[in-house]
């Protein structure tokens, strides 16, 4: 992979915290703590009033250090900090993580410029944000204390900090891996199209997901979205506000547009995923980094448990997705299996009596019988993915299920295969280790095949 | 209390199994264990086939017990279920839980009807149901094993069995205790109505659940609905088809109407509380279970954190709530807080300049700003309610947040407090121990303000 400026960030070489601190409470050094054992000897504390933090050797300004590192991380009061990136930059430094708030957050314009003016040819994320994680080379310049993702392919940017915590640690609860993250804050000087840009060229990121207020510069975001989209999904959550509308717009055709629906359809035409709320955003990457899209919008919905179908059906119905028709023959099918097994259900019908590729199976369906319909549906062309409720909780699903729904998604690995189950932790880990996402809720496996869908119809009409 | 027939389910003296079993994997065994310790000598297992379960003397019918039961749980075979509850009824049994599927969902409505046949005077919930739960009383006929919600005060009706268990689950992982809960699947007997009539004058039931799909007598839903409104809410999920839509209509003004906007605003006139998703109900029940209603949609957000904070915003739109508009004396106040304080931060404004109920007060505000500024808030007649957002992983958040929070509450007590707060289970443990709901997304706690908002709106302008 080319080697490109963002690097320095994100696998820099050594790393220097200036404001790191002695003090155990202070954000200077909880975010030196993260760096001291993957850095070890590569982090250089900076703080003329202290000669060692942890037994590391403490310097008084960048300039006593004995290398130039690849990054600054700057966690001291608003003031010093332009000095101290005036400093990073003179030193040479090529990326600088700006912690500190107080610009133009709360109206200080004023200072937030004489940053950028001591910024030199240095490169800066931030100010007022938490900065950075990369799992695999362990940067981390968060101060907030919680559980991170494990090690994965989703890479992350949020404007917003706290909000980003929320969002990782639903990551986490969902066990979806990260690779990046940025929370760059008041982009002073790297914005959203930066990030989106390198995390497009970046092998290891499969997923991208986004929470953005405001875009900087939206023609360039549209064009740089579109060319990232051909090769992997951007999922963006909200954008809600009317001058956001009108920016799109105006970057895009140069008239400034003023109603959501011509602002949504050009972030759809930019090959990005659009999520209204933090839980339809985390099924959307939670579908997304595991499944291939779905080529239209027909589904088939086998369960054995009819509220939650209920609840699938209603969710679908608000993202226009449909049940898929099928051809009568697929009726005679699925009669023979029911047969065999004895179980009392039929497949549901329209008001015009055309077969759907819905079954309720009702709680005395195995296994095997949830299986072979779920085959029947995927075979017929007319359906663009599944979902499938085996609730575990049903004593007559057997411990084999995750295995036997796995080979259907190594049978059909161009649909996609999406399960709705009761929070069994043994059975669910199984599902999720062969590559099949688990949803806590039926409206919630809906999100994720709406996700799906979305992208298919992205790359189908828009990109290519 | 006056003693109504119902009580002899959710409060009986004894209990007969009906097809108790000792296989432990058999649900007629993981139903009567349930009756072991609470009922011991006043549980009696049925099952012609064996003597004794558990130590417990089995009988091989209704008509050798010692004494009439108040209760009859049917873990039977279809075919033998139908001779069972005619036995019992015979026996002069009054209540009956049919758990047995296999009746009128698969197609079999003869069967149903042989099974009302059989009935006599005796009263059913069921068939294809999981039956009831008390609470109090320890009465419990699921065979699924999962954690209960604790003791409390939330009685729930499920038509889905299945979807009750993602709800009972909900309730339990929120910590909102239940009283009784009633899945009364087919409804070949008592319905939907019958158990809001009676959760309605259960002097312990302060709030009302119902996940319903299909609503048997129209006219009398409604009418009993809008009595017990008057004294408790009623939340209700879904009931989304258009089947039901006129059913619904056609009960109440006897024109059929079509659309689901007549539908749902004769549900709003029968003092329901409408959702379309599991998270928005669980969300509701939250907020209404200890949260006073909010007469008016003009909402007050303090935040120290401002990505949640817009995400908020966002879905408050979604609802028509409003912030609240403030008098010009306020902005004096909140400054007067803000400059004592040394935050760098001042009072959001409409378009129009106007000062409005909304402020962000960034990272670096205290516990003690940030309950002066919500105190300003809810003086103000304008404020219906308020979100209050005091992420307790900013370091400056001190441990007394939960105390401080509560007391606003003892000062306004007409006035709904919620709050949003990362998942701290010890300071979100203190706040709800002082009734205060913490919601676990921004979204979710304006949904929980929106059935506050709701629940006034139906209080003021349907009820009274």
């Amino acid at each position: 992979m080319k080697f490109t400026m963002l690097d320095f960030f994100f696998e820099p070489r050594s790393v220097a915290i200036l404001g790191a601190s002695s003090d155990e409470k202070k954000y200077g050094r909880l975010i030196f703590n993260h760096f001291v054992v993957p850095y070890f000897k590569r982090v250089f504390p900076i703080n003329p009033r202290v000669s060692e933090i942890m037994g590391i050797k403490c310097y008084k300004s960048v300039f006593d250090l004995p290398e130039v590192p690849d990054l600054a991380v700057v966690v001291l009061p608003t003031k010093l900090a332009i000095q101290a990136i005036a400093d990073a930059s003179k030193r040479g430094i090529p990326a600088i993580v700006c912690i500190t708030a107080g610009f133009s957050e709360v109206g200080r314009d004023d200072l937030q410029e004489e940053l950028v003016k001591a910024l030199g040819d240095s490169r800066l994320i931030g100010p007022n944000c938490l900065g950075i994680v990369d799992t695999h080379s362990q940067v981390n310049t968060l101060f907030p204390n919680f559980e991170l993702p494990e090690k994965g392919n989703v890479s992350l940017i949020s404007q917003s900090g706290s909000l980003a915590i929320d969002l990782l640690l639903a990551l986490q609860q969902n066990k979806i891996g990260l690779k990046r993250f940025v929370s760059y804050g008041n982009a002073a000087d790297l914005n959203e199209t930066d990030f989106i840009e390198y995390f497009g060229q970046d092998p290891d990121t499969k997923v991208i997901g986004a929470y953005i207020e405001g875009v900087k510069a939206g023609r360039k975001f549209i064009k740089i979205s579109k060319s990232i989209a051909r090769k992997k999904p951007i999922v963006v959550l909200k954008l809600p506000s009317t001058e956001n509308v009108s920016m799109a717009a105006k970057g895009h055709t140069g008239a400034v547009a003023s109603t959501m629906g011509i602002y949504k359809e050009i972030l759809r035409q930019s090959g990005i995923i659009q999520c209204d709320s933090t839980s339809q955003f985390i099924n959307s990457i939670k579908a997304l980094y595991t499944q291939p899209p779905a080529f239209g919008n027909r589904i088939a919905l086998v369960t054995n448990t009819g509220g939650p179908a209920a609840m699938a059906l209603y969710r679908m119905n608000r993202y226009q997705l449909e049940l898929a028709e099928l051809p009568d023959n697929v009726v005679d099918e699925t009669e023979v299996v029911i047969k065999k097994h004895a179980v009392q259900t039929s497949i549901s019908r329209d008001k015009n009596n055309n077969p759907l590729a819905f079954m309720d199976l009702t709680g005395s369906a195995t296994t095997e019988v949830i299986t072979e319909i779920s085959k029947i549906f995927l075979k017929e062309k007319n359906v663009s993915g599944i979902i499938i409720v085996p609730r575990s909780d049903a004593p007559v699903v057997s411990k084999d299920a995750p295995a036997r729904i796995a080979l259907l998604k190594r049978e059909f690995p161009k649909k996609p295969i999406l399960v709705y189950n009761l929070p069994d932790p043994t059975v669910n880990a199984e599902f999720e280790g062969y590559g099949i996402p688990v949803f806590r809720t039926a409206e919630d496996s809906v999100d994720g095949m709406y996700a799906l869908v979305e992208r298919g119809r992205i790359l189908q009409k828009y990109l290519y």
